[in-house]
């Protein structure tokens, strides 16, 4: 017998991509339907990239400005189909997220991760902020009511450092090529647009 | 008041892509659905990737091979989704199909273009033979009870030259950088796991 605690959901994400933004702004309504939480695992993109010889749509796409245009029109979709009213794309982009997916490592091991996204996420895609610089994410933390200088101390911890690399290694051993990633059990789906998908093969196995 | 009549489906496809053969076999079930015909409309998948300067899956992410490997596993959910029985995947891929697509315009001239595309894309990804010999591709017409000889005949006209060409190019004047691609008047999408996506949208006119 399968229940909602059995069904084990993930949502690999960096601050960096603008899509796992969007996911992380649909993720709760899909845990409302089907009762099933998702584990937020923060994993560093430039390190899948590179890992996996591959690159950002903005990256990749930059001599196709069809294709680029076609990415951007399934954006805005995505935006118009989930009611999505607080988006601005990061004039910094791309942002160097190595200290704040750190830091998210971090306040994931004291229990904290979910305000930490919340926080870091809203400055990165709605507000948004040059979040590479230390002192403006700083300030983001102690804006949510977190301990800035301490989560910016602890990107420094070699466990915390380590564990983000292991994570990392992890997802592309998992077949991770990009983000946003999602596993339901270990079935892999890539990028916002699936994430009907997802919660049909949550349904599934909780039904099963 | 809008009708089924006055909703306009466009799907464009190129005999070469497995994806267009495999969305081929999922529209009569959304025509059904929805009352609304598709047009079938040829273009050059070749020419749509010269002029935008897009390249194929298998050539773009060849050394990314857990994208590769991702393109695989989505096109098995696909089949397996859609209880789709018959697809080999041609081992003469790529296919140099503008004989083919040449033809599928004569076809289309003459009002044949239905049983021309069934004949070619079943011989392509079913059972499948080596389309861009005209031998090859003659006989399958003939064996479907269309006029192979005839048909080859005519893609050395240059009407049915033409029309191919200024298909393709509107195609892409429309933003099209790669097949299947799918219209519903004036909105694109692309890929096959975008129909979902194009069925809501006829619905929602249909009923706008």
């Amino acid at each position: 017998m399968s229940s909602a605690q059995a069904v084990q959901a993930q949502f690999l994400f960096d601050f960096g991509s603008p899509n796992a933004y969007l996911s992380g702004l649909v993720i709760p309504d899909i845990e409302k339907r089907t009762g099933v939480k998702f584990d937020y695992v923060p994993v560093l993109l430039g390190g899948i990239f590179k890992a996996t010889r591959n690159r950002s749509p903005v990256e990749a796409y930059a001599d196709i400005p069809s294709k680029l245009a076609y990415e951007q029109l399934e954006m805005r979709r995505f935006i118009a189909r989930h009611g999505i009213s607080e988006f601005q794309f990061n004039p910094h982009f791309p942002v160097n997220t190595l200290l704040i997916m750190r830091g998210a490592v971090a306040a994931a091991m004291d229990g904290a991760l979910a305000p930490y996204v919340d926080a870091v996420m809203r400055a990165m895609w709605a507000e948004p902020k040059p979040m590479a610089d230390p002192a403006v994410g700083r300030s983001a933390l102690d804006a949510a009511g977190l301990d800035g200088a301490q989560l910016l101390a602890r990107t420094q911890d070699p466990d915390v450092k380590q564990q983000l690399i292991a994570d990392t290694e992890r997802a592309v051993a998992r077949g991770v090529f990009g983000l946003p990633a999602f596993f339901v059990g270990e079935e892999l789906w890539f990028g916002k647009d699936r994430l009907r998908d997802v919660e049909e093969e949550i349904v599934r196995r909780r039904s099963a």
